[in-house]
């Protein structure tokens, strides 16, 4: 199901293969983030073209709009948004508490008002490997308490016995398919809060689960990045070898690089897409807010060193136009711009630098 | 400048060749609409993929936002935009009216606040000619008087003088250069309300001043389409033959497709590209309004006789979903399942049917 195919001899990095129902990926690999069965703004062609191979979407938002119940009818998440390659699909735990009202949690489930409409919801970790595996997704992940940060270390440590429970839940109430190679994977969450004893006895603990790999959750939430790489580099200690590493929710292009070298292996964020709708593009180590009056005669592209289709098409001057416009264009073109700038660096992680040692 | 190819037998159909300083385009034609410097959710190159030669932009709205100096600086609104076909730019005779507050009108000009900031302008039919020629559209419009609907008749007939002598003005400050092929086209506009008389007036006179070609203005804004359609059959009676005539803001199919057999060359509209981003697609002979319950779990395309993009790659359940969340993708892929409707149309036209009479 995953193999380590090079290590990079001077970081932790490594590259590998995923085999998931709908074909191998490489990693390191970043998912662009399709919440609502869309990456937004963009063709599913044009996600691939760029590069990326597999998507993430969410059980939260899909449950709440159109229904599970709408995309099943439709032969599942796949052909409903058009999207054959592999998916991955977050559980809704971070959604629940990130979005949901009135959230109440109970060693049973989490029940919350829909931020919708208001309506009540109760999930509980069978419902929501139901909801994945009606979503027909290659990868699901379990339902997870998300902690707000800073959260106290007493608050964290119950946190994480409720996840584990929750986990065992999912990991007993999964689709039984023997052969990894077509069933849905699921993958087990890490959390523990801005603890590292914490988030190593919550590693061994889902370890000791088994799943099919193993997502870092709850980090770039707000700490410091220093402690994010501190805390990653340190949890992927207690994790094994062999199975694939995900940390959820870094999509910067230092953060991700960051990462790689320390040994995760996929990513997603809905930053890249995020900050291209609030008019901002990755260029170099900046974010250019495009709003901004000194680009209003600017006629070079976004980034002279950049080959997306944004930069080799139109002027900054154009952009800028497009975004204090509110037009769909400048969205779309930054979108491109920025989800060009992360293809380039996971492209260019994929094939290791010198030093690289290969395993087979 | 203008030739006409071939005329129909049975209507009064024709098909011509229209040059201008970016090239040639067959009529009839339909001009979607680029208001700020883009069709609004379209890449410039997927317009042109759809079978549109030629785009229509605004000179009241681009005035006010970026700015004309900032197109001039761009090298002209084909450059800023990356759209190397034809422009044609409206006058924003129209926009004044619609969208500007406080409008008051002298023989001088329009006086008027702007309504992006409240800023006050003040248009004359040579800053308007100023204004197009420095966006360097291929053809100009006159500045013209729009009435609202109703308007008695001694109101509609002031009006048609006082947009006279403005025609009169923008013809004799626009731009000397005697080569039909390179130097920027102007365009009359006739008006008159629903007055047929008016209108042959109003025909008369903006023909004895003598222009590229011949607008019909203050048409489809209210009145049935029967009155529409009596009108311009009226009104172009009076026009000469020999040069191109267009009516503005007709973009519905049926509308289109009357009025072509009327003998009219040239159109454009917000139509197709607004209807999509509200939402609704055209379908036969209906809109259906993609927000509607029944669509849920429909799996067929918009469309099951379209060969556009949207028909061949999304089902309706999808869409719905899209437009319901509010997604761009939807706005998009309404907005490229319209627009291929309008080119069939417009496709079909170019290639008269049975009974077609050879001119040269």
């Amino acid at each position: 199901m995953f193999e380590i195919t090079h290590r990079d001899k001077k970081t932790k990095a490594r590259t590998g293969v995923l085999r998931t129902a709908h074909g191998e990926v490489r990693t390191p690999l970043f998912m662009p983030v399709a919440t609502q069965a869309t990456v937004k703004a963009m063709r599913p062609e044009q996600v691939r073209e760029l590069g990326f191979d597999m998507v993430l979407a969410n059980a939260y938002h899909l449950m709440l709009r159109p229904g599970v119940d709408v995309v099943e009818k439709s032969g599942g998440l796949h052909r409903f948004m058009g999207w054959d390659g592999p998916i991955l699909t977050d559980s809704g735990g971070y959604q629940v508490f990130s979005l949901g009202k009135d959230v109440k949690i109970t060693p049973e489930g989490a029940s919350f008002r829909s931020h919708l409409d208001g309506s009540s919801v109760f999930m509980s970790p069978e419902m929501c490997m139901d909801v994945q595996d009606k979503l027909g997704s290659d990868i699901a992940m379990v339902l997870d308490e998300c902690l707000p940060y800073p959260s106290e270390r007493d608050v964290a440590r119950e946190s994480l016995l409720l996840t584990r429970d929750w986990a065992k839940r999912c990991r007993d109430s999964s689709a039984g398919n023997d052969n990894p190679d077509e069933r849905q994977l699921l993958f087990g969450i890490i959390q523990g809060g801005m603890y590292a004893d914490l988030r190593a006895e919550s590693a061994e603990m889902t370890v000791g689960l088994g799943f099919d790999g193993y997502a870092l959750g709850g980090l770039s939430v707000g700490e410091p990045r220093e402690l994010t790489l501190e805390l990653v580099g340190s949890t992927l200690e207690h994790l094994p070898e062999e199975a694939p590493r995900y940390l959820m929710g870094v999509g910067d292009l230092f953060g991700l690089a960051d990462c790689i070298a320390l040994g995760v292996d996929m990513f997603d964020s809905a930053l890249p897409t995020r900050v291209a709708r609030n008019g901002s593009a990755f260029v170099g180590s900046d974010r250019l807010n495009l709003k901004n009056a000194r680009f209003a005669n600017d006629q070079g592209p976004l980034d002279p060193e950049c080959g997306c289709y944004a930069c080799a098409n139109y002027s900054r001057a154009y952009l800028r136009h497009l975004v204090i416009a509110k037009e769909i264009l400048g969205f779309h073109l930054l979108t491109v711009h920025n989800l060009h700038q992360v293809a380039s660096l996971i492209n260019s992680s994929q094939h290791l630098p010198l030093g690289t040692d290969t395993v087979r």
